[in-house]
């Protein structure tokens, strides 16, 4: 029996609402997955031995707002930002689980359109929902884990970058966080800014192609901050080239609107979920990947154009 | 540099909580973990090329209060009901994932000492919180992921259990419900129940002797529901033998002060996370199962003695 999706999630019951998840997760089964949702665990693939596992918890107000973001767009988002992840180890995604927390009063139609969003971004990757929790909470809290295999590949760590190798990019930076800005000034547009906060598109195809990198991450912190991760952990000192992080006409648009520095956009926001690695080789470096610096031995900070980067001391150079 | 205890999570900020929170989780380190906290995802031995994966989200108010249990009473618990997931399928836990969304005024100390039984809980099986996240929330909430591993065993499951096979039960019933209870009522004791429910102990070394079993669930929500889920998915029918449950002293004397019954308690209560499972020969069922019950041929429902079980219906016979 079809749920009444205008009922609300204490109205349907754990049970039934249970069930009318797991009926929307539904999606083509993926080889992998020896047991999905329904018993007290989930068995999954993980070829080589080995599985490749991460969570992340969104929470409503901090990492997304019910007046900006649809419940579809929430799902994506919260998948993605797991899967790519996964990716970012050099791995392949295999499942995800979702645990929400929901107030008593959020409408079944909502659930089920985010558990969609889930399915959907899911589903570029080739993976499902396989199993997961559904509790009473004071606000909306949903916990994602992405499960992926390394197969015969070595994981790709944040502790491989070598003094000689190149930096790569791969997809866009900054547009999250000018999206973020629009939302937060009332504005519903431009679309490709906005539209890039409510649902990152990690470039999930090219992360896969960049399994020669030395060492991976995803951009959830920021290009700066997520780089000086890597710096610290491979103990060597990166430095960014200003000139080779493309600035696109909508970022320029949209900061020469607000009074914004576009490159601080680029080199600080977080969210966007493009890959940044480094590589022995820059003929390593795959198609659609773009070469924006460079690893040497010192002290392992991050600089732009060879200056200590810092959101004030950039403001001053780029005047 | 040791953090301050008495600070709140928002004065002490997010990296230093983590790194806080990272270091009081550790523990010597499980050899099947090539990654652990501190890179875009961890990486977990799963030997048999295949993960067991659960997910338990717990939320104050509904499953733990800060008045009733101590933070470190909260990090075993939620550690437990996943590690329980784990071996209810046959599978030996490898490592935990967790999630916290923690309000900015949590203090420090109490963050560190949650840690610290999510640590201690998953040291009694070996294991080991390998990642995470911790973000700001309106409440507390914890999201467990348990990882396992097979080997060369395949997944127990729900859907095993075979008219002719005994059910079998590892552990105690009830203590939690009835502990439970006696915190709502403002009582402090008796230990042995209210302590059941602030810690569950699930007999993880049971379960794992109990790897012949044709199906085998832990009890969460209570042994005549989880035990349904098996007739469900088996397509069995389930009679208990109420005699065979054992009615400890100490549930006898509490059930009598507050004029309940100690047997709903057991058939009823959930949160001890006992195991019950069913073995085709009783030959099978290992020291330290008892067995309680007969598999059948018949419409997939739970009868106790006979009876179609329900906790009015069991009042009247029980009276």
């Amino acid at each position: 029996m079809a749920p009444n999706l205008a009922q609300t999630v204490a109205e349907l019951g754990e049970f039934a609402l249970i069930d009318a998840i797991a009926e929307r997760l539904q999606n083509e089964p993926h080889e992998g997955v020896t047991v999905g949702i329904g018993d007290d665990s989930a068995v999954v693939s993980a070829q080589g031995s080995k599985v490749v596992a991460c969570l992340d918890v969104l929470t409503q107000g901090v990492h997304f707002r019910l007046d900006w973001s649809s419940a579809n767009d929430i799902g994506h988002k919260a998948a993605a930002a797991n899967l790519a992840d996964i990716f970012a180890m050099g791995a392949t995604p295999t499942a995800l689980l979702v645990g929400l927390a929901l107030p008593a009063d959020m409408k079944v139609a909502w659930v089920l359109d985010l558990a969609e969003g889930l399915r959907d971004e899911a589903a570029k990757v080739g993976v499902q929902v396989v199993g997961g929790d559904v509790v009473r909470g004071d606000s909306i809290t949903i916990s994602v884990t992405a499960l992926g295999e390394l197969g015969t590949q070595q994981p790709i760590l944040r502790s491989g970058a070598k003094p000689g190798d190149v930096v790569a990019l791969a997809g866009e930076l900054g547009f999250s966080a000018a999206g973020l800005l629009m939302l937060s000034r009332g504005f519903r547009s431009p679309r490709a800014l906005v539209g890039a906060h409510r649902v990152p598109t990690p470039p999930y195809e090219l992360a896969r192609a960049g399994h020669k990198a030395t060492s991976m991450i995803d951009v959830s912190d920021g290009l700066v901050a997520d780089l000086g991760h890597v710096a610290k952990a491979s103990g060597v000192a990166i430095n960014l080239d200003s000139s080779a992080l493309v600035v696109d006409e909508v970022l320029t648009t949209a900061a020469g609107v607000f009074t914004c520095d576009a490159m601080e956009w680029i080199l600080t926001g977080g969210e966007d979920h493009a890959f940044v690695a480094t590589f022995s080789d820059a003929l390593d470096v795959p198609a659609g990947w773009t070469v924006i610096g460079t690893v040497a031995q010192g002290e392992p900070v991050v600089t732009v154009d060879g200056q200590p980067y810092d959101r004030a001391g950039w403001r001053h150079f780029s005047a």
